[in-house]
């Protein structure tokens, strides 16, 4: 590649140059290090949590026949409040397009869209539950500081043992459709195990230690057999523990830095202290 | 040993060379180096998947009930897919019997087997739940880049704990044998402990942290003992986990790379990537 | 700082030095180098173990119609006996109101308190059950020899993974809230869930392998996301396990020597083997 | 210490020297290294295990109509096997006071003694519960090859981690009684929290996440405080595991071998490779 084809990489990347306003607002919005940044996401957090709250309590019977002409009006507050936010988002980044198809500009949309619908469809009821996914933004919290390069640092973990947990898993799977079958011949219909998925799913509640209870072996063979599961299960934790742990102790030796700032031009987050360019879109930090 | 007899064992070993087109046939049916193989496994894969679902499905009465002649037309498509599978697998390898015999050739039989046996048993429901198998004939998924490695891993670092491990187990099969026979005797049969092995039965729900509630003690001593067998089984899980974690640890950092190829002649998988020949039957890779 | 200061800032921190036999009962209450120390703390542990046994049976209808009032002198005795200890403490540092607003201090204060209530307030029953937080008392317990230095080094290991540790919980309670809510929405208020609070209980319930069964899913759709749920909290609960084994291996390395004596002047416990002043409030030690 | 003192105790500790029969009945009873000794530990231990099933069906009612009198017989059997085993123990050892007073002493005496109690005591149906005790002898299992080493290498590990387990386990118990008090003000008896301490047996229920669900909170506070409990549950068992992991890791290093061999004199068990002299009685190996 040579130096041109960069330089005009580069150019086409970083899209128009922002106005200083814009600068301004971007600033606030998706930094975290100015005292106005921090503000704006401490603010950001309890209204999120607020919102969330407000939603959850709208679906309690007693409290939405008591309190609902507040809780509508508390809802639309949010909405106008949390429609805003997304319009100066996509004002202060000089791609908006790439930021409204990220993951948390889809989750922003979403948060904000059900409100305005019930406007124009009747009965929406459940469709309003899609606003609790207001609970997802709040992990922009990690933005703030020392919270990052744990998360990251453990989904690293996660990910370098992505191969092995995957074996666990499908090990997981297999044995549960192996037992619920198995525990379907021996107990029957007739004792609560009325089909194989049925079946299959007391194996994952027994397996998994859960233990509802609402189905459970009646006849000796069966509760032999449950044992057998349950012991399997008991002793299988120790698989994704034990992948785990080693995998988070080789990334504890070497944990690397990485800072809070959004790139000014995607939004992309979690670039390297050193990092002077964007790693997805080549624009300059 | 001396050269000859290695070349005269291996030739031995090795049974008839393949013709040509045996040949081809085994490099798409066992290995996965190649695209014809890679796309025989995840097709393999997928309808293994099916099978297993339509077999599930099935056991379910209302789908049964309205599908039931679709379900039955598609259970002996799979079969029949399965039986050419089969056929083609022992014709392309060199020893068909040491196949057949293997693990995965059992398994590979069991899954076609029950649906040909509906033709000659009349009431063969219960029969018909073994075809379940079939879903560990996933287990060839770990042939596919990547798992081999980290499954051997795994299954060494419980190979080498296995001596831990029994002794775990002996622990802990011991205290809900004294454990259920103490509360059997605590609560005795008016409150359901009708007999000891259903007390140890008891105990196993319990110290696995299961906890159905389909028994439970009532009286205060059967609380306690049982408050004890809870906390007993909430710290015991630091067992296996510590001795897996340890394990794990270590293997972690001698790991090598072993091929995801089988051998031409008896099918045998896992071999070393330094292997020249295959370790069960000698025959040259 | 000059040293001037230094000198002055210390005797303004030690107060008043205690008199011969003010500083004999602090040895005594306060530290556990001396017989009369280890003595002193043996006794208090079984008072105090003996008092929270009373205010457990007074709670137990049958026994407190036929012991009620055996129970009530004992209390009285307990309540007199932990006000003496109470004054002395106060007596033997020479700051008290810097032990009295410690956490220690008010849990003494809050031990003897509800018993003098009930004289001034008649129905007080509930209200009695503060004096159970008497257990908190004896934490003291690990002053004794050998389980300061333990305590210390897990707390830290605690500490040292905080961050880690939020990003976990936030996880979780993230999870439960979106799967909550999901459920609330398949299964409904007939089936159970009757409001998003109550399936994010739910969802706690059984994420965390609980699994009570008050509450359990009845669709297909809502057992199989109960399934989910299940087994990502099955293999989750290697994530705390894997940060803090990694942690305690890394503290085990480290470990330093704490002592178990009490600063004399504001009795805060904790001050490493080479300290010469209280890291509290400076006096010497 | 003095040669001659030592020669003098030793020649005390070793009591009278073994008579070349009692010399052969010791190898093959207390030894696993001959082949006579494998032999016999492996037929012990399938005795054991078949006594042990007889108890337990002998309290299932319908086996213990219908076969009662052959299991009567077979207990017989097996207390007559037992008792001669018991007196050539006693015989084959030079301190026979020692062995008897020891922990498996007090267990071989404990299953044979309930059997013959039946003839003087006339009911004695629970009584007999008492050799069920025999699954203990089972542990010396572990004196067979490989095990030895391993299970006190699992004994030291959970030793040396003895003070941080206390401290855990103390702060377990310490929470429980806290949040059990606190849900018994909360809930009350009226939704099945009669006292505190059925109040503290709901709490151990559902911090291990056992979860019977006999007893569950009804209330908005109530299901929020058990919450909170889970999560606390589900997060501290990373605790001891964490302990456990980090301590076997430790002793995975320095792990030394442990001979099987009891000594001749006391019938101690457990000595190292290289040793010399029984560690507890002097006596020469």
């Amino acid at each position: 590649m040579t130096p041109e084809f960069k330089y005009r990489k580069h150019k086409f990347d970083e899209g128009e140059p922002l106005s200083p306003w814009r600068e301004k607002i971007h600033e606030v919005i998706f930094e975290a290090d100015t005292f106005a940044g921090k503000t704006f996401d401490v603010a950001l957090i309890i209204t999120i949590f607020l919102s969330v709250l407000a939603v959850m309590l709208d679906s309690v019977q007693v409290i939405s026949v008591q309190y609902g002409s507040m809780l509508f009006a508390a809802e639309w507050a949010f909405t106008i409040l949390f429609t805003i936010e997304y319009i100066l988002r996509l004002i202060s980044v000089r791609k908006p397009m790439l930021y409204a198809k990220s993951f948390y500009g889809v989750v922003d949309l979403l948060s904000i869209l059900p409100t305005y619908l019930t406007l124009i469809i009747v009965d929406a009821k459940y469709f309003l539950v899609i606003r609790i996914l207001r609970v997802l933004r709040i992990f922009r919290i990690f933005k703030l500081a020392n919270y990052m390069g744990e998360a990251s640092m453990m989904m690293n973990a996660l990910r370098n043992s992505r191969a092995k947990i995957s074996v666990f898993l499908y090990t997981v799977l297999m044995s549960v459709v192996v037992f619920g079958s198995l525990v379907y011949v021996i107990e029957g219909p007739e004792n609560g195990f009325s089909s194989i998925p049925k079946s299959v799913y007391w194996a994952i509640v027994t397996l998994t230690t859960v233990g509802y209870g609402d189905i459970s072996p009646q006849t000796p063979v069966g509760q032999f057999l449950a044992s057998c599961i349950m012991i399997l299960g008991y002793g299988l934790i120790a698989v994704p523990t034990g992948i785990y742990s080693a995998e988070i102790t080789r990334e504890a030796m070497k944990k690397k830095d990485v800072t809070n700032n959004a790139c000014p031009s995607c939004a992309y987050e979690g670039h390297d202290k050193d990092a002077e360019f964007c790693k997805k879109c080549g624009a300059k930090l």
